[in-house]
């Protein structure tokens, strides 16, 4: 009876795509759901032909895996995960193990993970990425939490994990309790932004430049075999493309943004020739600079909760696999791989001079866009927080006289640094100083 | 024995002044303080000459006390207001009155304002803002909480708070819970704003326009008779003149921005004519946007929390007395006063057509900014809500296409609104789609 390799419980998009692709792979599934009637739904339609069992019950599946057993759940981060996980621990033994592949916030997982560990469970939460396309032809995985599970669960992850360059996995293990969902918590913010970019790009190409859908379409298909070739790049192209049955583009019946024509088109010359290459300079230093404030918050929290994290393995994991994947990835894990104790990329010379030379053309596209009315708050934050980062000093000094003028908050003198000073700049004021500034 | 109004604990900046503000306006005010040395130094010193009584101990504070009694928290937020509550509860009596006059978080004052209800003492917790001056002279406050406590406490926080025009307090009643604290967040947050903002314009006018110190000042001190006519303003402009024993400016001492020489100055002439104004009008048109944001966070907050805000009331405690007082504020009271339903501040007439008199210059600023490579967060976050705002569709078709591309997310056709379809862009996915997006 013992013969599943490991359960899948969610029948949902994620887990039955990742079913599918576990199977591709040569292991045996189980497939369990709260609504049952979708296990025999999934077993008569798309797992047919498959070598995947069901299961009726929590304690059916339990029966039918091979131990450790190893049960993967793909259902709705929360609650629906701790309800699984309590009816799921009075079937299990000690050394088997429960993995969370849903999009779990981190600090739940770290709590899982620590009471799971004094019942003798070992929990990973691992981040899945990819969606649809990426759970069923591999996905990036992200998995973190008790390491003693690895051993167990590695063949079946890098099995099915999306492989780049000579085969390598887009998956490692990457690091203590919460570390796993932390790592797809920035991918997911990372995401957000290559988007956002993207959009904010469209629009200016659409809207400032005034160029049509298929040579917007073009130009992405052009921009894909640059240093911006990725995922993101490559379908943003296709949804540019893609016509509907009557022959007609399907994206501008989605939604419209006819309310915004732009105040200042370019001529239709100007655009190809000199706009659209700006624009795609602008998205690449923009993209850089996500990427590198991905890099800090994940250099923060390893600080923070005294994890380890392999920055140079988590370039890779991204590299495949996922919505973010793209070449642009592999060169960050370069920027690692020659020096592992790097601070932030800012700092790599492959990067540092990157943006160094896209700055003409970037500042140039934002420029001309707030000009002409299209709201970039990526292009825009991206461009402030480079211009923050390389400026040494700040005049916070202008701040830092505010606060001592109305908070008594005292400043430091350039010329007397570590000591404290406050000015009775209104010559009414007491002499008392504020330990926190607090306004 | 029981002379005192009111008791206010808490012997640092906040606390001394405004104990010393209610001495002046005639009320008997009794210190104290965890560091019990500290009560002595102050009537030694400070207090020297009123009519401020001191104690020794809690119990002793109390037993000077009117009824029912009233007692002020200045102390660090967190942990020592709860510390306080919990020795000073024993001591009270029903009806008796806590404020909680330090930067508490809303949610804690809301469980504070529970607890307390339940054991039949009134709390109250109250923004206080204005630093050291504004404490000593007149503060903007802001409480909230039980109203059962407000008919015993106004007349001393009515009496000590600034006022503005012919003698209106700048304090009201602001809700229930903890909606004083809220509204106070906002009140900070909007503070930083415009500190920030000021800060920006500030670093445009040095090294983009390479303006000298008292050209700055003489600016700021123009601008201070204008639409931006503010303490902020003022303040600015006094910290730009003030000079040391040496007859120095003081500013540039406190720190430099030197490595920062700006790539794209005007000349002197052109700054004053034309730069000056534009960059006026960009501070003021990015201040706006910044004040519509803080009153769509309160609208916000009023509709989770059940809560009634008054927002007109809530400009006018902000009028005077805090650090972001300002003419301006009477306008948004005035926008209110109008239209007490008004949903967003720029809907209002005034300020829809006062941004859009702004907008040329406001570009035109920021423009410069952004090519000069002057760090300006604010401004262009600003401007990018704006062009959001006033855009009545964004692209996010393309975002919505490409989340049902790579996730099965499903859209929305123009045409057939409230139908959600899925698309199988590149005729090899499957056709599950998911019921959240989640990357
Ligand atoms: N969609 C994506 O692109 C994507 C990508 C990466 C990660 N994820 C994450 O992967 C997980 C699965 O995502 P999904 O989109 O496939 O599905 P989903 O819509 O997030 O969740 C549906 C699944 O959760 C189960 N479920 C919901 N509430 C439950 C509860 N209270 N108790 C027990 N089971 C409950 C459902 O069971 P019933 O059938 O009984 O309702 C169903 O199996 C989520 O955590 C999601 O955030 C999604
Ligand atoms: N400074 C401003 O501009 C400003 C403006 C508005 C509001 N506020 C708020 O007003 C409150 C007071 O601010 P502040 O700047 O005057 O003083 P503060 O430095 O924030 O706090 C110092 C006071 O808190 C007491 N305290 C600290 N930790 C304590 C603990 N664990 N138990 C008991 N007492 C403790 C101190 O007592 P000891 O003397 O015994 O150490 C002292 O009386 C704070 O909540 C602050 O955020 C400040």
């Amino acid at each position: 009876m013992a013969q599943a390799d490991i359960a899948l419980i969610g029948l949902a998009v994620m887990g039955q795509n990742l079913i599918l692709n576990m199977n591709d792979h040569g292991f045996v599934v189980c497939a369990f759901n709260r609504t049952v009637s979708k296990v025999d739904d999934f077993l008569a339609n798309e797992a047919k032909g498959t070598k995947v069992v069901g299961a009726q019950s929590l304690k059916e599946m339990v029966s039918k895996l091979k131990k450790p057993r190893r049960i993967i759940l793909l259902v709705k981060a929360g609650q629906a995960v701790d309800d699984f996980i309590e009816k799921l621990v009075p079937l299990l033994d000690t050394g088997d193990i429960i993995i969370d592949g849903g999009n779990s916030e981190y600090r739940d997982t770290t709590r899982r993970c620590r009471d799971l560990k004094a019942k003798g469970i070992l929990f990973v939460g691992s981040g899945v990425s990819g969606g649809e396309e990426g759970a069923r032809y591999g996905p990036s995985l992200m998995p973190g939490g008790n390491k003693e599970a690895w051993p167990h669960i590695k063949t079946i992850f890098q099995g099915i994990a999306a492989k780049v360059g000579t085969g390598e996995p887009c998956c490692d293990w990457v690091g203590e309790e919460g570390a796993g969902h932390f790592v797809k918590m920035v991918h997911n913010g990372i995401e957000y932004g290559d988007m956002q970019l993207i959009c904010e790009a469209y629009h200016l190409m659409k809207d400032v430049l005034g160029m049509a859908q298929d040579e917007m379409a073009q130009a992405f298909e052009d921009w894909n075999k640059t240093e911006l070739d990725s995922f993101l790049i490559e379908i943003t192209a296709n949804i540019l493309k893609f016509q509907d049955a009557d022959g007609k583009h399907l994206l501008p019946k989605i939604r419209d943004s006819a309310g915004q024509k732009g105040t200042g088109k370019w001529t239709a010359i100007s655009a190809l020739e000199y706009g659209v290459p700006v624009t795609l300079i602008a998205l690449y230093a923009s993209k850089i600079i996500s990427y590198a404030q991905g890099f800090m918050l994940l250099r923060q929290a390893a600080t923070e909760f005294g994890w380890t994290l392999n920055y140079g393995g988590i370039a890779l994991m991204w590299r495949g696999g996922c919505i973010i994947r793209s070449v642009f990835l592999g060169k960050i894990k370069d920027a690692f791989d020659r020096n592992p104790e790097l601070q932030n990329l800012l700092l790599d010379d492959f990067f540092k001079s990157a943006v160094e030379n896209c700055q003409d053309s970037w500042r140039r596209a934002v420029s001309t866009g707030v000009q002409a009315g299209i709201p970039m708050p990526c292009f825009t934050t991206a461009l402030s927080f480079y211009d923050g980062y390389r400026h040494e000093m700040l005049p916070a000094n202008l701040i830092q006289a505010q606060r001592d003028y109305f908070g008594a908050h005292t400043y430091e003198l350039l010329a007397k640094p570590g000591q404290f000073i406050h000015t009775n700049w209104t010559g009414h004021g007491g002499s008392v100083s504020s330990s926190s500034y607090n306004a």
